[in-house]
């Protein structure tokens, strides 16, 4: 099950114990600290899923078969663990029918939510992350914010509602958001969607939960969620751009997600107000008239009649993608990621990837890979549910009584 | 002497022990293992520099009397800590004379490097950090690699000549350099110097000493240096940039170093290549002519002239400055610093900062703070002392024979 079992129990010892001392501490009292670290390092033995023996937890855990036993029982009790009807052959000891156990992944719910210019995205998944359900909704880019924060809420009650799951069987959201998010989940800065800067995005879904709800940007969430299952998996230092007519980006350095310090980290779409250069919607544009920034429709309608050989919309995505190339060139050089993952744009980008590769090669110092997002139009909404999954992690992981840490 | 006595054993315990079962092994066997946790936790006791009694010791740390006694006499043989002679007042416990000790900072030295394009610069300081002396040598330009390595060398002989300090005292030396330096310590790229690109910097200086010597690149020891004793002390995320005809950056993120994938991060000058753009060797001529990027001395020409109200100069300045903007722009927008500190040109930077700070709040969603670096010239060396303190205290913290693990 686990590698080496001393492993997480010594870094929940060390986290829970920060500025005590170790050898007294273990050795003496305070024994409900020891009952509380003693049921997550059982926990984490049990969680990826496979049933196993008291006997085996006890040679994972390190633990006494007293203790285990104990602590199992406590968790039973709480609903996170099971035990489970096994056949009698290789499970028995000395006559002794072995006793087996599995994590229920089913005793808790998570979502991952985006709340998008053009769609509303919910994602349903167990405490293990394995995802059971979804459900996508259009909206229309002029809601306002109220409307839209209402779409979101229609969305997740439907998508409950098909899965029969209840509501209070949730222990995390992720909700990801265009614009700058701050750590509380109020929306510092969001020029995308109308009535978006300054509202307290965090607060409002709050009240229509009673689990932890939690807001990030949506290009740092697709970041970790290409890091999660997609293009990036096993790279720690990744920037995962959004491609649009303003690009934001989300990265990730040593497999953790950088905010920056105001959370605006990545939003590299100002680049190109410096210097008074043409903005991207004249740049995409073939009639002179500027592109509605929200319109990706007329985008993908450019991009289709350049790649059919239209002379104009070949010239306008020629310049769109100089400056695409220049916006990921600078956080390149800035950040010198591993790997730069573009997405965005479900159809158009195919052809960008070439020329971004060429153009980083030759601008770039040391070139970042480059390649296609492949999580598709649900990317952003598996990032928030990676986010609300670390959260739930963090919980089965530090307590023994999910319902004594929750809201 | 330490906030909370236990914090720095309970982390040197968790980090020798990675993977082990802390309770059952703190308990049972392996004393070397603990002899060496012990001393590095009173080493950390005693490390302020401060003359402390055996008693103090003992509360310090959290372990016994006759532990602290072993630790300190093993301590006082290899050199690291002295006992003090005290006044017989306050130290005295039931008639029994106090026993005080120190920290021996002298028992050891460090350096800090700085291969320039114009200079070498050498800082020496104890193990303590305590800086004890410094040497600048101008160097040309067009030197080739191996007489500017051989500059270096001469440049340290000399320093530890003039302090009477002999080289075998000498524990770790931190050296800065331009370009892309690897993990390793040669220079992936390294365009400002001659015969820099490939030079396999480490193996060469390693040679002339038998302690580590670590390699970075000059912008992120800025950086460094800054974030230890300049303008950005207790800042956690800061850029460093190192203005020049080609500016560079280094970047600190929660209090640590960026390096980036490929020791690049930061390497932003590149950027005014994409889009066929003038390079900046133009935009600050007055001329018509290119300037030479290594020369600083026409740059703060130019620099002087525009303060004095040259027209010519006053334009060429501006399109420079334009420059540096975008540049400044580029990595705050990608990383989102709480801090830009600007540096390099010790001349000539004063009147950059405040146009600098208006076209950053114009352009960034969340703009830094931007200020001048107040290391001036030796920022670079500095860095790299601290690059070398902190390799000290790597080997002051876990172990405690120092010639064991030197090296």
């Amino acid at each position: 099950m686990l590698a080496g079992a001393g492993t997480p129990r010594a870094r929940a010892v060390a986290r829970l114990r920060k500025g005590s001392d170790l050898a007294d501490r273990l050795t003496g009292g305070d024994s409900s600290l020891l009952r509380r670290i003693n049921a997550a390092v059982t926990l984490r033995a049990l969680r990826d899923g496979q049933a196993v023996t008291l006997t085996q937890l006890v040679g994972d855990t390190g633990l006494s078969r007293p203790t285990v036993e104990g602590v199992i029982e406590g968790l039973v009790e709480s609903g996170l663990v099971a035990e489970v009807e096994q056949g009698q052959d290789s499970g028995r000891q000395r006559g002794r029918p072995a006793r087996w156990f599995r994590f229920r992944a089913e005793a808790g719910h998570i979502l991952g939510v985006e709340i998008g210019v053009h769609a509303v995205r919910v994602v349903l998944a167990d405490l293990a992350g394995q995802q059971i359900g979804s459900f996508a909704r259009d909206v229309d880019e002029a809601l306002d914010a109220e409307e839209r924060v209402g779409a979101a809420r229609t969305a997740v009650a439907e998508l409950l509602r098909k899965a029969g799951i209840s509501r209070d069987s949730l222990w995390a959201v992720g909700v990801g958001s265009p614009g700058i998010v701050d750590k509380d989940g109020s929306v510092r800065l969001g020029t995308a969607l109308p009535g978006w800067t300054g509202l307290d995005l965090g607060a409002r879904l709050r009240r229509s939960f009673r689990c932890p709800v939690l807001i990030e940007n949506d290009a740092n969430l697709a970041a970790i969620a290409e890091h999660w299952q997609g293009a990036a998996v096993g790279m720690g230092d990744v920037v995962f751009v959004l491609a649009g007519l303003s690009p934001g980006a989300g990265s990730l350095i040593n497999g953790r997600l950088h905010r920056g310090f105001g959370g605006a980290a990545g939003e590299i779409g100002a680049l190109h107000l410096l210097g008074q250069q043409v903005t991207p919607e004249r740049l995409l544009s073939t009639t002179g008239k500027p592109l509605d920034p929200l319109d990706e429709a007329a985008v993908a309608r450019v991009l289709t009649l350049a790649r059919e050989g239209d002379l104009v919309a070949r010239d306008a995505k020629e310049r769109f993608l100089q400056r695409l190339v220049h916006d990921v060139a600078a956080l390149a050089l800035a950040i010198d990621p591993q790997l730069v993952v573009v997405g965005g744009w479900a159809a158009g980008l195919d052809d960008v990837l070439e020329p971004l590769r060429e153009q980083l090669a030759r601008f770039c110092l040391r070139p970042p890979e480059v390649t296609l997002s492949t999580l598709g139009e649900d990317v952003v909404a598996l990032g928030a549910l990676r986010l609300a999954l670390d959260q739930v992690e963090e919980q089965l992981f530090a307590v023994d009584q999910p319902s004594g840490s929750r809201g």
